[in-house]
C-alpha cells in the first residue's frame, strides 16, 4: 500500500488527461488507478484507446488500465475531470454526490456561487465557499466540487492578484495569443494555424471577462462578492504549440509608480510556496527585463510549466501600466492548476473524510 | 517614349524595394529607370545584386538595370525611397534639394512639421504642408518630400478615421500581431520565429502612438494640429509571412450605436476612390462579419493588398468598441503606400514642374 | 446563352471542389451550373454549405447554387469529380452509365484497366483506351470516366517522362515532402503540423509507386502495358501550405551526361502546348539552376500553379541522376489535372455526343 | 576540488556551445571552467556576451566566466570546440600542439587520416589512430585531436552501423529534412523558413557522402580502411526546431529478412552501454512500430536526445529496404557526440597524461 491518495481521471485520453497523467507519473501524494474517456474508449486498455500527443513516451504504469465510462463508481479516493464542458456537469455532479471530491478542470461548474474557482495562490480562501456548497446540496459525505480557471484567466489573474492586493485594479485589458494544445487534440486544423492568425475561440472572450472577477473577489460570509472593475479580452489563436501570451493593461485604483508595480509582481509569493506544495513554483511570478521576453518557446517551462512569465512593464498611455505575460496553457493552465488545487485541498485536510469513507 | 513618369527607386533589393518593382511593372503612369541601393550592390545588374524573394520571377524589365549609388542623379522624374531609416534622412534631403520629388516609405521624415504623412484616404489634405515646406527648405524647383506612415499605423489610421470623422476617437488601443516580413531580409531568424511569438519590435510602439495622431490631425493654416487622443501601442512578431493584424479598443468623443460603427467603417469611401487612382481599392475598409475574420492568410491580398478587412466589431467593456483589423503590410504598409501617395501626387499635379525640369 | 459546357462539380465544398470553382471561374470553355456533396450539404445554398478556405472570397456565381446529392441527373453536362475514394467508385459510375462524361480526381478508378489516367502532356493517347471503356462497359452514350493521377505521381511522372522517353528510366526513388492541404480539410491537425514532420501518408507510397508506371505505359492495342521499372517512395507531411516537393534519384536505361538529362527536362514540351490548351502551362518542366531552388513558397505558382519546377540536377552516387521537383498540389496535383484533361478532350471531340445529347 | 575535469568550451556563445554549457552544468566528470569565442565577445562576461537561445534561464554557473580569446592557454584540461570550419583547423591544431586533447565538433579534421571520425558505439576502435597521430603530429604530451561526424552522419551511421556488421551495407540512399537549429544562430531567415522547404544545406551531401565511410571503415593496422559502398545524399531544411530526420533506403551484402533488419536495429547495442557512460543512452536505436513514427516534435528527445529512433521498416522496390530515422541534431548530432566522446576518452584513460599535465 503506497499510502497515496487514488486518483481517477475523467477525460483521460484526451490532451489534458494526458499532461495529467504525465504529472502525476512521478507524483509523491497521487497516483493513477483509474481512467475514464468517452464511450468509443471504454474497456480497451489505456494504451490502446489513447494516441498520445506528447513528447516521450507514454508512462509505463497508465497503459494496461482499462479504460471505464465516466460515471460512479471508479476504484479511486479524488477525481481529476477534464471533460468537455457539456458532459462535466451532469456527471461532475455525479461523482461528488456519490462522495468523491471533484477537482474539475472543466467550465461547467466555475461560475456557480458555492463552487470555488480556485487559483491557491490566489484566492485559497475561497474554499471556504465549500462550507455552503456541503449546506446546500445533498453530496454525500467528502464529496464536493472545486475548479480551476480557463487557461487565460489563470495568468490573467495571477497578473493581476498582486497589483489588485496592493494599488486596487481599476479597469483591465487583456489581448491573448493564444497556442494550439488549448484547442485539444485534433483541434485547430493545420491549414488554419501555418501562416495565420484566428481572431476567434469560441466563448473564451466571455470566460476571461467573468473568471477574472469571481477569482479575484473577496469572501463575504460564505459566498463571493466579484471583484468590480470592467475587464475586456480579445483572444487569437497563434501558430504555437503551447503557451498562452496576454499583453495587458491595467488601471489602477490608488497611483504607484513603474518600480512599485515591478516589485509587486516580483516579489508576489504566497500559501503555496509557504507549504511547500509539491507542484508550486518557487515563483509564481517570474518578472524579466530583457526588451523581447517573454517568448512562448523560451518561457512556457518556467518553474516547471507552473510559473507565470511577465515582461515588457511600462506604463501606458490609455490605461497606467501595460506588460506581457506568458504561462504553459496544459499545465499552470490547466492539468498543473487542478493538480495545485489538489494539493492545497490535501494540505488543509479536504480529502480526509474521503480517505476513511473509501476505506 | 511611354510618357510614364520615370522612377528611381532608392533600397530597390530589399523587401520593400522589391515590391515596388513588382507593382510598378505594369503600371499605367509610372515606369521604373533607376535602382540604387547600398554599396555592396553597386555597379551590379540588379539581378546579380538582388536575391528575390517574392513568390514569381523577377520582372524581366529589371534585370539588366545597373544598381547605382543612392544619389543625386538618378535617371529619372521621381525618387521611391525604402532605404533604411539611418541612411533615409541625408540621401533624402539631398534628393529634394536636386529638384526630385521624394515619396519615402522611411521613417526619417514623416513627423517633421512640413512633411505630409500621407494616406490619401485619410489626410489628403495634408498635401498643403508642400507648400510650408516649400517655403522654408531649399530644394531646387520640383523637389519635395512626402512620406507614407508605419506598416502599423496605416491599418490603424484607415480604421480610425471614419470614426474619428463621424464621431470623435478619445482614446485607442492597438495590440499588433505583426508579420515576419515587416522586418525585411534576412529579419527574423527563424528559431525565433518558429513556434514561438516575439513581444518586441524596436521602435514600432512609439511610431504607432506618434504618427496615428499626425495623420489624424487638422490642418490650421500650413500646419498640422495633431489629433490629442492618447493612443496606446503593443507590438508582437508572429510566426506569418505577410499581413499585420491588430486587436483595436477605442472610445467615442460622442455615443454611437454599434450599428453606427459598423457602418461608418463599411461605407467608409474617400478621395482615391473618386479619383479611381490606379492602386486605389474599391474599399479602403472591408467589414467582415464573420465570427472568425480577418486572417492574415485569407484576407491580406483583398482589394489588392491595399484594403484593411476589419471583423469581430463589438461593444467593449473598458473602452467603447472593438475590433480586429488586418492588412497586408508590404503592399497597404509600405510600397502599395508609397505608389499609391505618387498616384494622388501625380492626379494632383504635383509632378507637373517636375517633369518639365526633366525634359 | 454562353456556348459553354456545363459543369457539374462532385465534392464541391472540399478543398479541391474550392480550387475547381476558383479554376473555373472565368474558364472560357467551362461554367459550373451544378453542385453537389456529401448528405450535410444538400440543399443548402452553396455560400451557406461552404465554409471557404482559399485565399480571396468565394466567387459570386457559385453563392446562389443549391448544393445537391451526388447522384444523376444534374443539369450538366461534364461532372468533375473530387469525391473521397470509398463513395467515388459507385457514383462515378452511376452517372458515367446515366452518359455523363466523368473527369475524376478520385484514386477509385485509377487502375482500373479500360480507364485512362491522363496526364495531357504525357499520356495523351491513352484516351484511347476510351474505346475499350465503351466496349465493355454499359454506359449510356456519352458517358465515360477519365482520371487524374495522385497529387504527387502527377509531379514524378511529368519529371520521368521526358527521360523515359530520350534515355529510358530503369528504376526511380522519389522522396516525397508534401503540403498540408494535400490533406484536405480540416485534415491534418495543428499540433501533428507544427514544429514537426510526419512520415506517414495513408496509401500514398503505393500509389505512387503503381500509378506512375501505368501513366508511363505504352498503348499496346486498346490496352497499356505498363512501365516495367522499380518506383520507390517514401512520403512525409510537411509543414507547407500548398506545393508537394520531391527528391528523385533515376537510374537510366542509356547513358546520358548532365547536360542530356538537363535539356531534356527544360526543353520537354507536349501536346496540351501545341494546342495552346487554356490551362496549360507554357512549360510543362521549368528547369532552374540557383542552388537553391526549386521552394513551395517561391515556386509552386509558377505556369499558374501547373508547371513543375525542377532543380538541383546532379549525378548521383548510387543511381545514376537526381533532382529535386515541385508542383501544386491542388492546381496541378487536382483541380488543374483535371481541368487539363477536360480541356484535352474537348479538343479531341469527346464531349461532343454529350453536348447533343444534352441538348 | 571537485576533481572533475576542467573544459574550456571555444565557440561556447554559439547555439552548440550553449547546448554544451546546458549538458554539462551538472555533468558528474567534467565541469566548465573556460569560455572563449570570437572577438567580438572577448572580456565581457559571458552573461553579457551570450544571446541565450535555449529553453530555460542560462545556467547561473557560467554568467560570470569572461569570455576569452579562442587561443592557448586557457585554464582547462580538455578543450571542446564548436568553433565555425573556416577557423577550427588552425585553432585546435594550436591547442592539440600545446598539450590540451581537443574533442571537436567542426568539420576540419573530420577527414584527416590521422584523425578518428568517432560515434562511441560505432567505431570505438578507431581511438587506435590516435597513435599514429602521436606518432606523426608535433603534439605536446596530451594533446590530440578527436572529431565527431557532422549532425545528420551520425543518425545515418548509427542506423547504418548494426546493418553493415550483420548483413554488410552495399549502398545506402539518404533523404534528409533537417531542422533550423542545425544552421546555428541567427541561421536560416524565418522568411525562407516558414511555409517552405529549403532543398539546399551547403556541403551537407557532400559531408554525409564522405563521412560516413570513413567511420564504417575498418582499422587496418594504425589507419583507417574506408567502407567501399556508395552514398547518396540529398539534403533539405524543413521548419522545424530541432531534429533531424532522413528516410533511408540500404542494399544489403546478404539476404536478410525484414523481420532480421528490424532486430538488427532493436538489439543494438554497444560499449558506451557496457561502460555506461554518462550520456549514453540505454538504447543508441529505439525502433518505433507505429505507421507514423518517427517525428520530430515527439522523438527527439528520446533517451535524453541521444538515441536515434527508426521506424516505418519496411522493404523497398529499388534498394532492399527502407525506414526514417530521426535524431537530436544538436544533442546527438553535435554537443552530446562530443561530451560522449569525451566519456569514452576519460574511460579509456586518455586524458590521464593531461591531468597530470596540468597539475
Amino acid at each position: 500500500m503506497s499510502g497515496k491518495l487514488r486518483v481517477g481521471i475523467l477525460g483521460a485520453t484526451g490532451t489534458v488527461g494526458q499532461r495529467f497523467i504525465q504529472m502525476l507519473e512521478r507524483h509523491p501524494q497521487f497516483e493513477v488507478t483509474a481512467v475514464a474517456a468517452s464511450e468509443r474508449s471504454e474497456n480497451k486498455a489505456y494504451a490502446e484507446a489513447c494516441s498520445w500527443h506528447l513528447p516521450g513516451e507514454m508512462p509505463q504504469f497508465v497503459k494496461p488500465l482499462r479504460v471505464q465510462a465516466p460515471q460512479p463508481p471508479l476504484d479511486c479516493d479524488v477525481i481529476f475531470s477534464s471533460l468537455p464542458a457539456e458532459m462535466a456537469q451532469a456527471v461532475e455532479e455525479d461523482f461528488a454526490r456519490a462522495g468523491y471530491p471533484v477537482i474539475s478542470n472543466s467550465s461547467s461548474w466555475r461560475m456557480s456561487a458555492d463552487v470555488p474557482l480556485l487559483i491557491p495562490e490566489v484566492n485559497h480562501d475561497h474554499l471556504r465557499l465549500l462550507e455552503a456548497q456541503r449546506a446546500s446540496r445533498a453530496f454525500a459525505k467528502g464529496g464536493f466540487i472545486v475548479t480551476n480557471p480557463n487557461c487565460s484567466t489563470v495568468m490573467l489573474a495571477m497578473a493581476l492578484a498582486p497589483l489588485h492586493a496592493r494599488f486596487g485594479v481599476s479597469a483591465a485589458v487583456a489581448t491573448t495569443m493564444q497556442a494550439l494544445s488549448g484547442a485539444g487534440y485534433p483541434g485547430v486544423a493545420s491549414l488554419d494555424a501555418t501562416d495565420n492568425v484566428l481572431p476567434f475561440i469560441a466563448n473564451e472572450e466571455e470566460k476571461i471577462e467573468r473568471e477574472t472577477l469571481k477569482i479575484l473577489g473577496r469572501m463575504n460570509g460564505t459566498r463571493i462578492d466579484h471583484a468590480a472593475f470592467p475587464v475586456s479580452a480579445q483572444c487569437h489563436r497563434v501558430n504555437v504549440s503551447d503557451g498562452h501570451m496576454a499583453a495587458v493593461r491595467v488601471k489602477l485604483a490608488r497611483s504607484a509608480t513603474l518600480q512599485e508595480v515591478r516589485d509587486a509582481l516580483a516579489s508576489y509569493t504566497s500559501l503555496p510556496q509557504e507549504l511547500h506544495l509539491h507542484t508550486a513554483p518557487e515563483r509564481p511570478v517570474i518578472v524579466r527585463d530583457e526588451p523581447d521576453r517573454p517568448q512562448p518557446r523560451l518561457d512556457r517551462y518556467a518553474g516547471g510549466g507552473m510559473s507565470v512569465t511577465i515582461g515588457r512593464i511600462m506604463p501606458d498611455r490609455v490605461l497606467d501600466y501595460r506588460f506581457v505575460a506568458l504561462s504553459h496553457n496544459t499545465i499552470r493552465g490547466a492539468a498543473g492548476a487542478a493538480i495545485l488545487n489538489a494539493e492545497l485541498l490535501a494540505a488543509k485536510g479536504y480529502f480526509d473524510s474521503t480517505r476513511s469513507g473509501a476505506a
